[in-house]
């Protein structure tokens, strides 16, 4: 595609490797950078190459963070007998926009999935057992996403937390909050009578 | 949102100032940063400046470029008589993409729109009157988006490079190439039944 001068093409290649990011969009991000200021432009550029420097995974709970242990778990106030198993980090940034959960996080870096040939080996599962062994954790609860993997994973977890004598919970699924029954797929329908609860 | 470290959320908000990026997709771009190799995120940083550095507008058409004149102005295998005039640098790409036009460009740098203030003088008229002067261009193919402000300046335009003795044409509106009746507009559909041809 001869239309775009090469420093711009260029730039427009980097941009479609992001995901989600296609032809189109790339080339109006790209547009964006070259009409937006010199000073803009380089801040962007700060950003993406100050994340790569200072940003690594909390070796506590493998959550992105810039010190180590990461500001959750070296923050005293909070509860460190409940601890929530997520599957990446953006689903500790999600569970802390809700602002409910007041415990713990740890990552496991992935879910089991057999078919992309991910096991339990591939997660960070030896580490939440060592956590647990320590004994200050007295609930797990199993927040990976209500999938195949995700509900894959949680009851291999479960068996191997049990065991240990911790209380195992997982996730409601249902329908969501502002949701209608209408537009539920039949598994979320039969979650949600499954996981109904006696008024 | 102390969800994210602080690089993190510093990059996410730089992302998020891009169009159509919202918190969702800053976030999802800022994990791909993040998890990709250091080599990935540096040729982005440095595509995003480098764009910077080495592109301006050509002094001859507008144009997006790395050299003046640009590629296409400078290209002696182009209709230099059929001149494309369009609103912004990605309506060349556009039009370069379908690979059928073989003239040359002017980029207007926006359209007539008094509602956001923008007249005339605002565009690069006065250089495009200028292009005509030198008597080599014989057509001018107002290539605007059809739309209020693009049929505006095409109308604006036309006045103006009419009484120059140089055709003037405006390119075809009508029901997408792929496209359904049942699916368009009434606006479309009159442009669509006005240009009709006969066969």
């Amino acid at each position: 595609m001869r239309a775009f001068a090469k420093p711009l093409a260029k730039l427009i290649e980097e941009l479609t490797k992001m995901p989600g990011i296609g032809p189109k969009t790339g080339q109006r991000l790209a547009y964006y950078i070259l009409q937006t200021s010199r000073e803009n432009a380089s801040k962007l550029a700060e950003a993406i190459l100050e994340v790569k420097d200072k940003i690594h995974t909390c070796s506590t709970c493998n959550n992105f963070t810039d010190k180590d242990p990461c500001g959750i778990c070296s923050d005293l106030s909070r509860d460190a007998a409940t601890l929530a198993v997520v599957a990446e980090p953006r689903d500790v940034a999600a569970m802390e926009r809700s602002g409910e959960f007041k415990g713990i996080y740890h990552v496991l870096q992935g879910l089991i999935a057999p078919m992309e040939g991910i096991g339990p080996e591939d997660l960070k599962i030896r580490e939440l057992l060592e956590r647990i062994n320590t004994g200050i954790v007295k609930e797990v609860i199993i927040a990976t996403n209500p999938n195949v993997e995700g509900e894959a994973t949680a009851i291999y977890l479960s068996r191997l937390l049990k065991p240990m004598g911790v209380k195992v919970s997982r996730i409601a699924s249902g329908i969501p909050f502002g949701g209608d029954l209408d537009y539920a797929d039949e598994i979320t329908i039969n979650r949600a009578i499954e996981g109904r609860k006696e008024l």
